[in-house]
């Protein structure tokens, strides 16, 4: 099955926000036997009318259109689509009913703009909104355009009325959803032409088999999609070729493979943080119950607080500087040390802009690992922005853990 | 100047990946006079061939492909183009030197794949990729289609060889940039709806102001476009009328603004996070120089790093539970006495999915504030998404840091 999505905000052209629709929704839709053939983002106003049409004639199975239903003199999808389909906008009660309740519980006082959102162009159905004001619209297919759905352009919103609202009424729509499978390989420390030299040509010759490779900050996603038991014999290959270069499996990430191993093993982890402060432990986190096997992390920036909490002897700051094997070690122990944790990582570099010198430049990067058995520092170099910056470390620091859990337990 | 934007990859239309080339081209071109049209996602084939045509057929002064490039077998842009153009590919020595040496740096081995994406269609200009290996091509403007430029996918050569290879060209194409600006103001604490009814009239009398109003969780994007008069009034009449709720401008953050004026008041931080896991430390430490006013942050997950680490009293986390009032002021206090910072923020609450009850159910939280003359707390209630919740706690503690700077200094 086919689908399109429209993306109509001023906001995302002028790239003030990121357009997360695409890929919510791509993921979303996948699921339900759906794949989306196009996608575009065009300005609030009457471009969307252009759009609908040049979308209408591609003929997709359905179509979704997100944004421009709010309250505001820029949101007139509303309007617009009962112009363009020669009917009046309705006023929906129940959606007046649920808008009026959500201001009384918090206090706010209604007004015209917001009452606006209650009206419903005639023969549309509005799709309830329980995470905000605007209702959401389902357009059933007609001679002329297939279902098309419209939706708040709050992620917060959307999410939620996909899933309660949408997911629904597409199962009823088109009960036979697809059965091919997509399955994604996250892969680490191969370049994109080195897995496709370890596995294209034996995929490539899988009858029906579509591949595709995506090339992230030293990592490679490497994705198949395809029948069933053509992903089985492509997984089989892939397993076997790249092996504990895999760290995580479709939706999968890095944290949750460290976490999931950290659990099985029954085991406990610390980070003592220079560079990354603080980003190491918010991935370990995010990972919901990653509260077993993660006590305590520390954010040490300064170096007072690096012999204050870690335990790190100033004289080795002061002969190594804060950014070194040494003092990369020391904060691993420290932490370990402090907390009874069977592991702990530390990470100490710079960031940059600033901080660089001819012997350490930004870039540099020291990662601490601390077992009962050892402490093992490895050096790195990623002179990139600081938010990658902080990524690639994190992300290097994740696997040394994940490979030293497989490799000793 | 009118630019659109074709992005190719199924990995963006399956949802695996978020296009964030839209929001960093829409940026960097606005600066430069330019704003996006339209913008497409289509996968990874010959499609690219029909999206172009429908773009130079819309005559915009200059057009940009992304991915497609790179050395795997659904890398068909180049070709493509070539066949299309009806000319043949032509190897590029100084691409092709460029590739062999980084692979020589990095100890991988060449192989066909990878020399290919050294080969440019006849008539077009390499540009040279020092961050990656496919280099970009410069298809300048002829009678049936615009100056249009290939980047490559993967973010980290995108961004660096649109900064260094195609804004030089642009200026040169474009030298008149636009005299037209555009203004953000980040609003917190108010509804999209409030902030209408405070501004949008007056706003909208402003002869050729374009308005935009983005509504994201917990706070309110307003956007004013028009020329440099026009955008000076509007400014004016929102500054005074949305005063501190406008905790930043253009691409600034909450987190910016909170260090620029714990930097201009030579104050300092320290952080002791449950829930937020280490995002509020991530927060902080995202902005260059943040080591100044950051000396530490507490990552204390489990109760006895509470108290082993900030000294909070093991009574009252047995008679009030981590998640409570008490020991929300009691880990601020701790965080504040232990490294000696002016301040100190403390997160405690359930980020979900587990760990709820009827008395204290999933999105509850305590944010304290500790200061040199008192310690406070307040209570939130973000029932929501775990990653959701950690940016909404995070915001809302950082946002009381910042009103408390406003006022006490």
């Amino acid at each position: 099955m086919r689908a399109e999505v429209i993306n109509t905000g001023s906001e995302l052209l002028l790239g003030q926000v990121v357009n997360t629709h695409l890929a919510y929704l791509g993921e979303q839709l996948f699921t339900l036997g759906f794949r989306i053939g196009r996608q575009l983002a065009i300005p609030d106003g009457a471009e969307i009318l252009q759009a609908l049409e040049e979308s209408f004639g591609r003929k997709p199975d359905v179509l979704f259109v997100t944004g421009g239903l709010g309250p505001t003199t820029d949101d007139i999808t509303r309007d617009l689509l009962a112009d363009w389909l020669g009917v009046k906008l309705i006023l929906h009660p129940e959606s007046l009913r649920l808008i009026e309740e959500r201001f009384a519980r918090r206090g706010f006082v209604m007004n015209e703009r917001i009452a606006r959102q209650a009206y419903v162009p005639e023969g549309v159905q509005p799709m309830l909104n329980d995470w905000g004001t605007a209702p959401g619209l389902y357009l059933p297919a007609g001679e002329k355009w297939p279902a098309t759905f419209f939706l708040p352009g709050p992620p917060r919103e959307l999410r939620p009325m996909f899933r309660e609202r949408v997911t629904p009424l597409l199962r009823d729509l088109f009960p036979v959803a697809g059965d091919v499978q997509c399955q994604v390989y996250r892969v680490v420390g191969l370049g994109e032409s080195m897995v496709e030299e370890r596995v294209g040509a034996r995929l490539l010759a899988l009858p029906g088999l579509e591949l595709g490779y995506c090339a992230r900050s030293g990592e490679v996603d490497l994705r198949v999609v395809g029948g069933v038991d053509t992903i089985a014999l492509a997984g089989a290959i892939i397993e076997e070729a790249l092996a504990a270069n895999i760290y995580a499996r479709n939706e999968g990430t890095m944290e949750q493979s460290v976490v999931e191993l950290l659990r099985g093993k029954k085991r406990t982890l610390a980070t003592a943080e220079s560079c990354t402060g603080g980003f190491l432990a918010h991935r370990i986190t995010n990972v919901p119950g990653a509260s077993e096997i993660f006590p305590a992390g520390f954010v040490s920036y300064a170096n007072a607080i690096k012999t204050s909490e870690l335990g790190v002897d100033p004289a080795l700051l002061a002969e190594h500087g804060a950014v070194s094997e040494a003092v990369a070690g020391a904060m691993a122990a420290g932490a370990r040390g402090q907390t009874g944790t069977d592991y702990a990582l530390s990470t100490t570099g710079i960031a940059g802009p600033g901080g660089g010198s001819p012997e350490k430049p930004v870039g540099t990067v020291f990662i601490g690992l601390a077992t009962s058995g050892e402490v093992s520092v490895s050096k790195h170099f990623f002179p990139t922005d600081r938010e990658t910056f902080k990524y690639l470390v994190s992300q290097t620091a994740l696997n040394r853990l994940r490979e030293a859990l497989l490799e000793n337990g």
